[in-house]
């Protein structure tokens, strides 16, 4: 059977969860697949995903999925449902990642940019540890399944295929008038706000008021001009930018714009055109 | 005198430690540990056991030996007498692991489980960095002796034979009546508050009241139900259940249980039997 | 062209960065590396250094870099400069280490200690991604250059030479009569706080006052006699010791020295002599 699988030997096994860094969770889970697949290269992408929270984990694997080697198997777990109906899944892409997660919306957001090619329910006995808890699947489910497959098992031997998987919307922004209304979706760790507004979606909105000048604004917060880098405001002062996730991003150099506006995901944010005024 | 050793060069070391992750403490002892044996596979457990507490890291260890590599050696770090009397030592279990850590009860609660073979102390200079300080020994004593063991250094060049190592006790739970009473022992990331009350503890106390509904109370909080996954519960509602440690634990349904309840370690949790309900 | 480069094949590249826990970026970062060099071993010193704290960050890496094999690469990344004139860079050192780092004194003290051989700046496109963002450079920039050093390519392939590189002085203490005036630099994640005192510089100043004993105060505090080890002090008890850095560190057995005193970066530190009395 082994020789219908993918041989994934050289690239690694990425792991991204919840657990954070306080207990021996992140520890087991990597003590399994050593045990399983002593060869398999192990990454940490990271393990402090906000407790519970699937969009922020999803927005993690979206932006960093397409900097690995083609072929990594990213083991997710971000997993609020364990121990409930929600399934636990394996996915490979069109663009050769293979995905082991909770159903739940998870890696839906990365998916959807590398292509769903076919998608299992881990139920196979002998791919999971001899004892399944019911608070802990990372370490019982998908670390065993990822070794697995790693080692060359084929997907279609984990489990039956779904015909459809979990889908997660980080929602688009809409246009009202001379405004394009967007909101903060992830916050990271050094309170940059990052927004759902992509450069096409400002491009589109501002293709139809030629020659205006682009003001962002957070909340009630004064407006602020678009620029290059973090470096192009003073220090502690705000600004807006296209940051490494290619989406509209508030900043404060070198502070949080988390603490600066009191902001967090759901924060509405505002572009908006003057007319007349050059952007530049 | 390499042939006497044991060969464990497809395990990892693994680590585990109390140094956080904003200094570069564990990153010296990874480059000790990649100069003396540049081929050793290393695993972080975690370096985020509480400043000092031996028993969360006893704990952490206790419940993640298991799921490693029977070779593994196990680099253990949490050290409030370091550079005192405490010995720098290393030990070898029936089960196979090792263990190398200061003797002070950080490693009682794994070897318990995986059998006390023999244990040395770590007095040879040559297994030593050349200058040792009197505040860092994981970097001048212990990553070295790990490193060196899995190169397959006999555990007696190390030091002479202990006949004895430090122990440690998480207490038992105690019957009073129709209450089995123990109490938290440790707080996870999450939150969760988990119990010294283990499911034989739990089915031995019950065995004497045949049919009688059992809940579970912290402090003064009200009575629990025993449920099978946090999933089971509403969101933000207490639930007690058996976690991936085996143990009673109290959970919130996707908050902490440890602010809910103003708990840690050492509240004292109280299992009652209530005569003639059925329980479930 | 490969051949002109030193074999780094055994040795590890290390990692510091600012980028913390929560977020995707250093996972972004290892997945460029295992893209373009797999079989590089990667070794986390830390991504914990408090943001855009370049000093903090510098000494990490003085602290660190000598306990890891002699050829490591050293990707350093704490980049408040990031997308502005700021050049990136990449060091060789006489003791063999190369540094791949922003050119802001991040790496200035380690290599202070390393001997500086060469460094170019990171000009060249084909060691870039060919996309890079005016925030994140660390992915873009400093990890593709880190992995193709370690592939063996040499360093001149990869920019123009620099004739100097950006210096940092963590300051050196003053002799102000009976007193050594000097302060914290450093202040780690246990609560300690490591001066800018070396055991030189104290024995220069005390060798000026035979027989005179010695005591340490910080701030308004009460004097604290100099011990070898934190356990010499009762627990809950501040104490001077010199600490893993080989300088003063000020620290409170079992508990933060930063929270006992309310001290920080540049909190002043006094080593006073009293004459007549012996220390010890």
């Amino acid at each position: 059977m082994r020789r219908a699988g993918t041989n994934r030997r050289r690239a690694p096994i990425a792991i991204l969860t919840d657990f954070g860094y306080r207990d021996h969770y992140v520890g087991a889970m990597k003590g399994v697949i050593a045990t399983i697949a002593p060869q398999a290269p192990v990454i940490d992408i990271t393990h402090g995903i906000p407790a519970q929270s699937i969009i922020a984990g999803a927005i993690a694997l979206r932006e960093c999925w397409r900097y690995f080697p083609a072929e990594t198997i990213f083991l997710s777990v971000v997993d609020p449902g364990v121990g409930t109906a929600r399934l636990p899944i394996a996915v490979e892409t069109l663009a050769g990642a293979c995905f082991v997660a909770p159903d739940n919306g998870l890696v839906w957001l990365a998916i959807e940019q590398a292509g769903l090619k076919r998608a299992v329910e881990l139920r196979a006995q002998r791919y999971r540890l001899p004892k399944v808890s019911s608070t802990f699947h990372g370490r019982d489910i998908f670390a065993p399944a990822a070794a697995h497959l790693w080692r060359g098992e084929p997907l279609d031997a984990m489990g039956p295929r779904l015909r459809t998987i979990e889908r997660l919307s980080i929602g688009e922004p809409v246009v009202r008038g001379r405004r394009l209304v967007g909101m903060v979706i992830y916050v990271d760790g050094f309170g940059n706000l990052v927004t759902n507004i992509g450069r096409e979606a400002l491009a589109r909105f501002t293709s139809g008021f030629p020659g205006a000048r682009v003001s962002v604004r957070i909340g009630r917060g004064a407006p602020l001009r678009i620029v290059n880098a973090y470096g192009d405001a003073p220090i502690g002062t705000p600004l807006a930018t296209f940051g490494s996730f290619e989406l509209l991003e508030i900043a404060v150099r070198e502070a949080s714009a988390a603490q600066f506006f009191k902001a967090s995901e759901g924060t509405p944010i505002t572009v908006t055109v003057n007319p007349g005024l050059r952007n530049g």
